[in-house]
């Protein structure tokens, strides 16, 4: 799973600066990945001198380091609001779990690239928190499949390869969606809900 | 789809030094990415001087686009040989599809990753044409797919979207999979035979 800034990223932090330097990073890391990019290519590309930048962030470490914090804390956020919204029924809250991938991960493409392609720059103890919420985002769809199993409502044999596996197509979207590729984000959510159920077994 | 060299890329060329600069490179390009690494960096993680590199290679961009086009290469072949030795039946074909788009990138997970990741910093044309390559990779799925619907044995109402999720799905284990996870590779492709023959409403 990626874990970009989605773009509630926005109403969640109030500093304009910030967000116009992350959103520069993401865009410059996109271009030349994270060791391709320096603290001034990204004060440039913000419209600012390094030294407004090094008043933000402490480093290009803290710079990713924010950017994947804040997505991956935004997208556990809103799955467990979409969970707590979809009421009692295994297929529904797997519908609601398929469409928040997705959403979030199409919201912010190239964040969302950043997420999976410049995993291996974060720097430990951070990289290792990170991937704790990853896993506990997966978490969330294991335990809907497995309900949906032990409620014979999922007739899966095979619930955690099902649920991992829903999860790496549902947020593998963002690598090839294209907003002109003549389907739209509503369309996608509804095909992978129904891909996702024909997955588990949903009766 | 990821199109990183497979374990089979060592019989399909002649020189080792070429292929000890390209198991370097893979190297440090998963640890720091391909704008953070020099020709030096390539050179010296193979134990040879720059000079010795620019010997087979006529830069660093003509060693990431030897990476890419002999792993996508290497992919196609693979995997018209499985089709060609699956029989008739679309539900062996995308077994057998499944099986090497899984084997294939776990034969070099960190090849693998390094497709997805520095596609980007692959130079048109050569960008385009190993997009090409990989789309013909995917239809290669939609075909054998699109066949099952055909002929009744699949019953999925999206065999395109199915067909694209199982690529994703298959290509994405070699994003976490581990080989000290309790699980074979032989388990794995078995489960993702099946969880693939399910999301096509296999009969």
């Amino acid at each position: 799973m990626s874990s970009a800034p989605g773009a509630g990223r926005r109403a969640e932090e109030g500093s304009s600066g910030e967000e116009t330097i992350l959103r520069a990073a993401i865009e410059v890391m996109a271009e030349h990945g994270y060791h391709g990019t320096s603290v001034r290519d990204i004060a440039e590309r913000a419209g600012l001198s390094a030294a407004a930048l090094y008043h933000h962030f402490q480093s290009k470490q803290d710079v990713l380091a924010t950017i994947m914090e804040r997505g991956i804390k935004h997208l556990l956020s809103c799955t467990r609001t979409a969970l707590a919204e979809a009421g009692e029924q295994p297929a529904e809250q797997l519908r609601a779990l398929v469409s928040v991938q997705i959403l979030f991960h199409l919201s912010d493409q190239r964040g969302t690239l950043l997420g999976t392609s410049e995993l291996r720059a974060l720097q430990e103890p951070l990289r290792g928190r990170h991937l704790a919420k990853r896993r506990q985002q997966q978490r969330l769809f294991d335990q809907v499949v497995r309900r949906g199993v032990e409620q014979g409502v999922f007739t899966t044999g095979l619930p955690l390869e099902a649920s991992r596996a829903i999860v790496v197509m549902c947020t593998g979207v963002a690598s090839w969606f294209s907003p002109r590729g003549g389907i739209s984000r509503k369309q996608i959510v509804r095909r992978y809900q129904r891909l996702a159920l024909d997955m588990v077994g949903a009766s």
